[in-house]
């Protein structure tokens, strides 16, 4: 049996986000796992100044929340994310000085660095097009479902720009290696859903009918799981990228203690004993 | 020529182990190769308290064994290993304080960082189950033969606890990429051998019956090497994973200028010379 | 409208290398695609110490090339290298001390070095065989295409040296996975063009008859590109690898406003507007 939180500690860390009101973006929570959907499917769901900026706010916001425990990121229609749009934001960006563009990157990459800090896994759910910044936000994600048809490109030598956006250059050597992950950056050329799932860029495809339903349900069991031991892991697999391995063998050995601290690990060895299902209470 | 060894710097540093008795595990080994066996079959071999604390003292004193220079890792039976024990592990670790629970996490995270410390490759057989523990040995090891059958689980978040086990999420990530590592540490499912092979998992799936003898004469090859330079590459795999490119390509120069003075190296010459096949003495 | 270099500064560092007169390797350069082939097919284009000392300081120099934007790199015949020479280099080395070896060691490397360092793209077009030092400068490319006959081998514990040659044990596992480059480094065997597509090593195979003519055509689509922001992200995939992902997604931050302040940015903008392919000038 563990104390609840002192209200006051409660009250500047514990802030549920599951009735949270989107504007740019469509948000519902359902048991605990929330889905975040880019909502423009007449434009192929690109980005704008305002959705990058709740996407940032949002998965900040989640860092602090109680009541989310996986989230699937998805787009309307039959695409995923078709990027920062042309008109909305690489047309204003233009002749803007080094002060202002460096304000527009850094909340970009905040998008990111937001994603990897929050506890709860990001599961992409990837049909159609997949570009440009709608493949760093599938890139970002901790886990990645396609389709055969989703058509992911780092397109940003296209427009002129280095490969290097919100962490490309870090993230995606690690998805599928250096040499493929040069290649798509160099080229902006679009990975086909099965060429994606074969290199490990997708864990997996789904015909593009179920792919929301099963990705829902794949972050349910998740959403089931041990909450607080996951949130480690992820913490984990994101802080140990640039440690020695003896480093994170020790931050293992402290991180992997403390979840033995858990009621989770108690209450998954008394179901062992007795023969059922453990059910977790994420604490 | 080089000079043997003084024997007062010989004594504190050149322990034979091949006649090592073991207890808790089986240990045997010929001509060079040391084949160390998890020998509980009728439980799959499970590790307990006292196995785990002897794997971590026999690879660290293979740190400073002339007289073994490969070995197999295997489990008894048609199995590689179940993990920690629930009976035997996990049991008495419920109700643990942290610093009792540290001690166990260190315990094991040692039994990892003494594998990658001593010079010998280290290679997996895994057949059948490969669980918990288990999976982090064989992932801990330097190379890894897998069956068709063969059942690879990161469980632990299955029993409550974070993926982030003995160095996991370290590891993991640059064996098979950080997709599909975070997939297995997340949900615990089981990675098939024929799949563990497509990701690069296992070096190669063999034959079941055929599993041990062949990974023992492919041990015996790597015995018959330059075993101080294999000894070498496995410390700079070890060593260069936190490195900028231009501290591991000055740290690599100095490590194969070091290698260019020892007499294998010159062995290899001449028998290229002679058109023969060289004999290393990994001096 | 962007001024031109002052012409002091431009002095000291743009030093054009279209037109390089190559000693010891062929070099030629057209629209800007520079060709540089290792040229003594008669004994599979193997490297001299005189060879090493050419592409160390050719690289070097092409840092500071602005009229070079690609580079493919070849072998004469129907073979990419075969590696140091055993009389002319491993023969030599055999008996000198430890400084010496220390100066050649560093000067391999330095080759490896400057391939990272430069800001054109190298494509490695391998066919046949790619052995030893050789197997090391398609690693250091930034894309290797090879042919389903290619022989790639890490030969160097063959000849009694250490898998960490050049930077090896630090390329290749993020190439290829940990598993996979130590397999490939502990026994020197030969990696398949088929097999070394599906590990990623490769990023596609090709004809042999069609490699050459196929690798410099993709290299003039990467020279029309934008080339100063085709030089940050290969510049960004260098220098984030051992850096958290915070820090990597604030350098790039930094980098991508410094690409959005290019000519090439605002000419892919306006490209796009008016619906027609953009002409980039890398500035």
């Amino acid at each position: 049996m563990t104390l609840p939180l002192p209200a006051a500690l409660a009250a500047g860390n514990h802030r549920p986000m599951a009735g949270y009101v989107a504007r740019h973006v469509r948000w519902s929570c359902v048991d605990g796992v929330a889905t975040l959907t880019l909502d423009r499917p007449e434009r192929k769901n690109p980005l704008s100044f305002e959705s990058y900026a709740e996407l940032r706010d949002l998965f900040h916001a989640l860092r602090h929340a109680p009541d989310v425990h996986a989230v699937v990121l998805a787009g309307a229609g039959d695409n995923f994310c078709s990027g920062g749009d042309v008109h909305e934001i690489i047309g204003p960006l233009i002749g803007l000085g080094a002060p202002q563009l460096l304000t527009f990157t850094r909340m970009t990459g905040e998008v990111v660095a937001a994603m990897r800090a929050c506890p709860q896994p990001v599961l992409a759910a990837v049909d159609g097009v997949c570009a440009g910044a709608g493949a760093i936000l599938a890139m970002a994600s901790d886990l990645r479902w396609g389709t055969a048809r989703s058509k992911t490109a780092f397109l940003f030598n296209r427009v002129g720009l280095a490969g290097c956006d919100m962490g490309a250059c870090a993230l995606l050597p690690r998805l599928i290696g250096q040499g493929r992950a040069a290649e798509l950056l160099y080229t902006g050329r679009t990975l086909g859903g099965e060429e994606g799932e074969r290199w490990g860029f997708f864990n997996r495809l789904v015909a593009p009918e179920a792919l929301l339903a099963e990705a829902q349900a794949f972050a349910r069991e998740l959403a089931a799981g041990p909450t607080f031991a996951n949130g480690i892991t992820k913490t984990m697999l994101h802080q140990e990228w640039a440690m020695t391995i003896e480093q994170a063998i020790e931050a293992e050995a402290q991180a992997q203690a403390l979840c033995m601290l858990t009621g989770d690990f108690e209450r998954a060895y008394r179901a062992f004993v007795e023969r059922r299902r453990p059910v977790f209470e994420g604490n």
